[in-house]
């Protein structure tokens, strides 16, 4: 089997991520397309031995695709999305565009794969913050029952793009020389720094990423109703997200006995040997394809509670390997959905 | 009047800020000594117009002091403090030696001053992540009961010490040249990265940071079954700690309500105002002497819940700051408890 895909973003820091992991997990490529705006068409990068060129989107370039990745912002997704599917593709969108629309599957395929039974055309690929969250939460609620979530956040610039992980090295390179570059991606300096601050604010107080992480747990969990709070905040990291949760749970459990489903859980991987100084940071799950948890332990506060600490590589299973997933299940279901060794630190 | 200060830790990032603050504060210095353990002996610091000698700590260097703020670690202040007060010194002492004794006072002077009404000799200085914590929370405590908090911090190398930000910026630079140094003051890589461990694990899985936070809180807010949990991280910031905090209330609140008692509580600065990108950072608080509140917002995930962010300098009032303005208090109640204008991003 070969499959036609194209890429609508290519040239982003999700994009490019799309491009290395489809080489790396061998993803059955019979042809691929590369599309961004009119800005960056033009540029080549590079797949396998070749170099692909990097075409600007249009009705034209989006047909005869089996598959489109889309990473392109949710405005780009909104206009060109149902372009592609008309034009015969499977659309796996990586923005906000259509995560809340009720017909449409928000899937990370550990979790709620089933969705993909009836061969959507179109996919929404989770909020990075998402991801990471279920993937742990989900094997737990099934357990036990989770009652309630408060998330905070500590998350990586390149979630924010290329651009970003630009300004973070130039203000660090700057504060080593006396300087101070003015920011231009964050409204305050993000070096040696945190904003609790990302996408735009609503009326409530929360911020848009606070909400979709509410929002979309509450989707891809199948449980409209559970209770979130959320507090997201950009931290001087290069890659990789952490959290830092805390469950209600219907009632008390042994951390051992979470420890024991979570090892089992797959996309899933347990690092929590703090006698060792084993629990998960966001530099060793950069580049790993797994979510990452540890500091599992009984929460003093409440009698069902938990703490735990979970990290995981944002562009990777956060962004691009969860679209590829959700691929690989629709055409390619022999592939395996999680590889990789087991991780540590 | 005039008052005989001894610094005992006088070399460290926490003893150097004492120092610095005795002057911008004309603290009524009437004697200066300044004492270290032998390694830092023969060193000379600046105060003033003069450069004073760092001498080694011992029996006969503690006599003869009207105060003494130790910042020198747990083990020197249980070795030394009871020699100080033997000897005549009031001791201000900034370790997690004496914080939990029953009849040792934890104070932070615009909560739980009238602790001081007795004039006791021997007074701690609460931790850093628990100091900017109860100056927000005591202010909505009084107003409306609060049931149970939910924090997870963000806490700078500052808090470890000056080797820690020479660790920092040493594997910053290291990065930036391709090189990777071994890190010697975190377990880990500090540099782009979170950490999940602030000081040592116990049994029950949480560090004794976090429940330093926990036992700190309940103690100065007179609340001994308070319930709190907490998660302690280490980011890639030199000063400033921030905290997200979830509060369950006894009653719900009204934003706006909570923002007008906190602009009237001492120490607190309000900064909340999302659509102005204005809330608190621990760059924006670094070098300032109050605790800043930001994104205060009521809680979707309970009936009677609100969500904030807390950034405050973890050297000045986090720790130097606040022993002195205990000092103030008992002996020099004239001066400005808590001076500064107000904040602003």
């Amino acid at each position: 089997m070969s499959l036609r895909v194209a890429i609508v973003g290519a040239t982003g820091a999700v994009g490019r991520t799309f491009l290395s992991l489809l080489e790396e997990r061998r993803f059955p490529v019979g042809g691929l397309r590369l599309l961004a705006t009119s800005r960056s068409a033009g540029e080549t990068l590079p797949f396998g031995s070749e170099r692909i060129p990097v075409e600007e989107v249009s009705a034209e370039a989006l047909a005869g695709h089996d598959i489109a990745f889309f990473s392109a912002g949710a405005e780009a997704a909104r206009q060109w999305a149902p372009v592609a599917v008309e034009r015969g593709a499977t659309v796996i969108d990586n923005s906000a565009a259509f995560r809340q629309e009720p017909d449409v599957p928000l899937v990370v395929p550990e979790v709620n794969g089933h969705r993909l039974a009836d061969r959507p055309r179109l996919i929404a690929n989770p909020n990075c913050s998402t991801i990471q969250l279920v993937l742990v939460v989900a094997p737990i609620h099934r357990k036990v029952g989770v009652r309630r979530l408060v998330v905070s956040t500590y998350q990586s610039v390149s979630g924010t793009g290329l651009d970003a992980l630009a300004e973070l090295e130039a203000q660090i390179q700057g504060a080593a020389a006396g300087r101070e570059p003015e920011p231009r991606v964050y409204p305050h300096r993000i070096a040696y720094n945190c904003l609790p601050h990302i996408d735009d604010f609503l009326d409530s107080g929360y911020t848009r990423e606070e909400v979709k992480l509410i929002l979309e747990s509450r989707k891809i969990l199948e449980e409209p109703n559970l209770a979130v709070t959320a507090t997201a905040v950009r931290v001087p990291v290069r890659v990789g997200h952490s959290e830092a949760v805390n469950l209600t749970l219907s009632r008390p459990v042994n951390p051992d006995e979470v420890r024991r489903w979570l090892a089992e859980a797959p996309g899933v991987v347990v690092l929590d040997d703090p006698a060792g100084r084993v629990y998960p940071t966001p530099r060793a799950a950069a580049g790993r394809d797994e979510a990452f948890v540890g500091r599992i332990r009984r929460d003093v506060s409440q009698p069902a509670g938990l703490d735990l600490w979970i990290c995981c590589d944002n562009l990777r299973k956060g962004a691009a390997l969860n679209g590829i997933q959700i691929a690989e299940q629709l055409f390619a279901p022999a592939a395996p959905s999680v590889p990789g060794p087991a991780g540590t630190q």
